[in-house]
């Protein structure tokens, strides 16, 4: 039961795109992870996600809209909706997911697909 | 499926101690408050209890010991472990608690019980 500090954790690591578990609660995990450029269009069969920024600006595409997210700022994306997480500059984040809720969801098999660790 | 603007929420109440759910992903809310002085011991049975600070200095207590969180940090508090918030000045706290949780767990008829509403 020790507190998280996430600055301290972003000082961890340096790797885009890989989320790692920093705390977790009931059946949840929450992830932080370093971003840049493009990930690729996913949708999470059952799962809702929950993206925060806590540094820079995220993009979430929708199939009809674009969501952009500053710290200060979070959105749920809900289970089954394709979007596709994209930043200009490097942007930290942090998401909330049931665990073993895959980063790539439906397109599991992607390159992108990774397992997330412990920091 | 808006992204929410914690800032904006905070602007729109005054009252301390009364969460308001901002938010919620699978069975989970996500709740704001503004908190100042001291709440009253209590734990809740079946439900882990997520902090964050968004602004100004949290103090949870536990029986043996306090934990200090400013923004930036979050703390997980476990099901069934007793704890008391406190803040010196006002603080703005986010938490992550199942639906139905209520604020004040085994002390549900406390006169700081209250139901969430949503803002």
């Amino acid at each position: 039961m020790e507190k998280v500090d996430l600055a301290e954790k972003f000082a961890r690591f340096s790797e885009q795109w890989k989320p790692k578990i920093v705390g977790s609660f009931d059946d949840y995990h929450v992830k932080v992870a370093k971003v840049q450029g493009e990930f690729i269009w996913h949708s999470h069969h059952d799962e809702d996600e929950l993206f925060m920024v806590v540094d820079g600006r995220l993009t979430i595409h929708f199939r009809d809209r674009d969501v952009e997210l500053v710290p200060g700022e979070f959105l749920v994306v809900p289970k089954g909706v394709e979007h596709k997480p994209s930043a200009a500059e490097e942007c930290q984040i942090l998401m909330i997911e049931r665990k073993g809720t895959v980063n790539t969801g439906d397109m599991e098999n992607s390159s992108m697909t990774v397992q997330p660790e412990i920091l």
